[in-house]
């Protein structure tokens, strides 16, 4: 049994997957893992040998503060997906040639879907060849996307953000008194959780998004304009949240309409940008009205300024978990959330086999989107309002948040 | 003398205008105004008879508090130019009318360099017709182009928040060590404050942005084509901060090589967007590299979130210091923050003829940009950097930050 550990991290970034890496990190020291090392860009990294030694670099508990609070992978990200072992097997020896070097013995992987992806075969292969590495999934995703588990870690810290940056669109769209359509375009490629979440704006001090698209109901642009023009005869300000990835009925993405190029990436995921853009000329076009269109961009997966202190906790915790799960034998298993209680809200872990996450995506529930299609249910936010309780404060210094960075 | 006090809010919106609001109000309740009355989309509204009476809604110091944190104009707020009275005096008899209807002698207008322009020709009118009502400006512009005043209330905040995301996009944007070519568009149409705030976010804890390229600096596109290969040369993740209003030498904004439609509104100004869209585009067409582009868009200017408290402060007192002033007998001038020393940061503020600030605009000293053109002095970040200091924190309910806000 080898006796460190090597954590990494992959997919895309969220305010919170720091949280994890210091929970990975703390609790394998813990229980005494004489190193912890971290892959630089994940796997991809790691079969380039690029890792660092986290001993060396997270000594003081101020530094784990600033870990949790700092955005983005602090060990850098990837996109890459392993072959199937069947196909291409060197790739597996030469993983496993390294892991031995390091005689690691356990094996974490913060990450979504794609990510588990690599838990799930890297297990697999691991069993198959009687080696005795324990492979543990971190889920982390600001799209809420994965299965089994409750809420992703990283999503209602992208929920409190989008939530609170409505607030101050609204209130900045009402302000000339004038005819105007925002339309602020959210990430999801698939599944609108993110966009869903726009529906938290709402409440006694601010009259909340006009309407909310999501991927999971079937995109009509004239169906569009026309609620559109309806809304803005009640209110002159009408705004808009719009997953980047709402499709027409035959399936192609709104953003594909216009006529941007739009790169694949290695899982085979197009680009989606411009939705809004596309949308916001459309309606201009059609109807007396200015528009804007507002991507939230990257600044809605990286705004640790404004971070949930409930998700940077459960963050936290499932890394410290998953630790806890390979230093008890378990492997080629996710750590999931799954909540006891919504009043007082209560949560906590489980594991579950990779199998049933890796590939897969959970969408918004249909029951959860209201009637007319243009909003959220009750049980929507009955879901989504503990995941964004409560703050972390930045360390300000000098005026902005501190963050924790080596070159 | 009328007993009452009138307040309205110009121009675009900020995350710290209502503290200059909640200054006025508070200062005149003070000094013995009966009704301070606040008009609803400024002087347009004003000539509708729409106004409130803020006595009735800002009556409690938590609904004060609530209004420094709100950000946008509470009042509502409108881009409307006042004919010269020479041309049509029919809109001044009106106004005045209406002033006098409400038995105002103390008159507020918190805007920029335009809504200076109101300022003074009510005041001029007014000397013209003998009235007794004092005409004051508030500054307020995160643009920092007003004249006669070290900075302008709303900067400071804008500069926090843009400092504060660059930090976080820096962090995103490397996270897979792959070639990228972020741009990030600031707002600033002829002058450079907002987009050089972008230099705040070099620190010990982060590289900063790569290139900085403001209105000041006559823009070529070709040459920076060539800047972005060479320094992605050195690193494979390049941030850029560029202002919507980049120019070629020429006087073209750069925004019009796109093929965007651009509305242009009452003071003549071009809706300027797309710039980093386009330049995004150009760099991708040429170099072998991924790009994004990102728009602050309204995000930076209603960021209420992440307001300085050096900002807030300095907001409220010269909206305090107007109506000091105006209650003192003085009219026709604009309130003006004066620097005293920068260690320890301290300013006061003084009074200057509204004619000095109408309708100008004060520009980035040349001195102040670097050498290379691609970067700021310290003399900027000297300037900049206590502007954003220490913060305010949201009052939070129920996971977001609670406004004020009355339908």
């Amino acid at each position: 049994m080898g006796s460190n550990a090597i954590v990494g991290q992959s997919g895309g970034p969220t305010a919170v997957i720091n949280a994890s890496l210091a929970g990975v990190f703390e609790a394998c020291k813990m229980r005494g893992a004489k190193h912890v090392y971290g892959m630089l860009h994940g796997v991809e990294g790691l079969l380039d040998r690029k890792y660092i030694d986290l001993n060396n670099k997270l000594g003081s508990s101020l530094e784990i503060e600033l870990l949790k609070r700092t955005p983005s992978s602090y060990l850098g990200s990837c996109r890459y997906k392993l072959p199937h072992y069947m196909k291409d097997e060197a790739v597996y020896e030469k993983l496993f040639a390294i892991l031995k070097e390091l005689d690691i013995g356990y094996f974490f992987y913060i990450g979504g879907n794609d990510s588990m992806d690599t838990i799930l075969k890297l297990a697999d292969y691991g069993r198959q060849i009687g080696s005795d590495i324990r492979f543990m999934g971190v889920p982390k995703t600001i799209d809420n996307d994965l299965m089994v588990t409750d809420h992703t870690p990283g999503y209602g810290s992208a929920a409190k953000y989008i939530g609170s940056v409505m607030k101050e669109i609204i209130r900045d769209a009402t302000v000339y008194g004038t005819k105007y359509v925002t339309i602020v375009e959210i990430m999801g490629r698939n599944a609108g959780w993110l966009t869903a979440a726009a529906a938290l704006a709402k409440g006694e001090d601010c009259e909340g998004v006009d309407m909310i698209c999501v991927p999971e109901i079937p995109f009509d642009v004239d169906q569009f304009i026309g609620r559109v023009e309806t809304m803005q005869k009640e209110n002159a300000s009408v705004v808009i949240a719009v997953s980047e990835g709402v499709k027409l009925a035959d399936g192609r993405y709104v953003c594909e309409l216009a006529d941007d190029v739009h790169a694949v990436d290695a899982f085979g995921h197009k680009a989606l940008t411009g939705t809004a853009r596309y949308l916001a000329n459309q309606i201009a076009r059609s109807l007396d009205t200015k528009t804007r269109a507002i991507e939230l961009s990257t600044l809605q997966r990286c705004a640790s300024h404004i971070g949930s202190r409930t998700d940077i906790t459960e963050a936290y915790q499932v890394g410290g978990a998953a630790a806890k799960a390979a230093f008890e034998g378990r492997s080629g298993e996710m750590v999931a959330l799954k909540r006891i209680s919504n009043d007082p809200y209560q949560c906590t872990t489980e594991l579950h086999d990779v199998h049933r996450v890796a590939n897969l995506e959970k969408k918004v529930p249909l029951s959860w989107i209201s009637k007319d299609q243009t909003g959220m249910t009750s049980e929507f936010l009955t879901y989504a309002r503990p995941l964004i309780q409560a703050e972390i404060t930045p360390v300000y210094i000098d005026g902005l948040p501190r963050h924790i960075y080596t070159k």
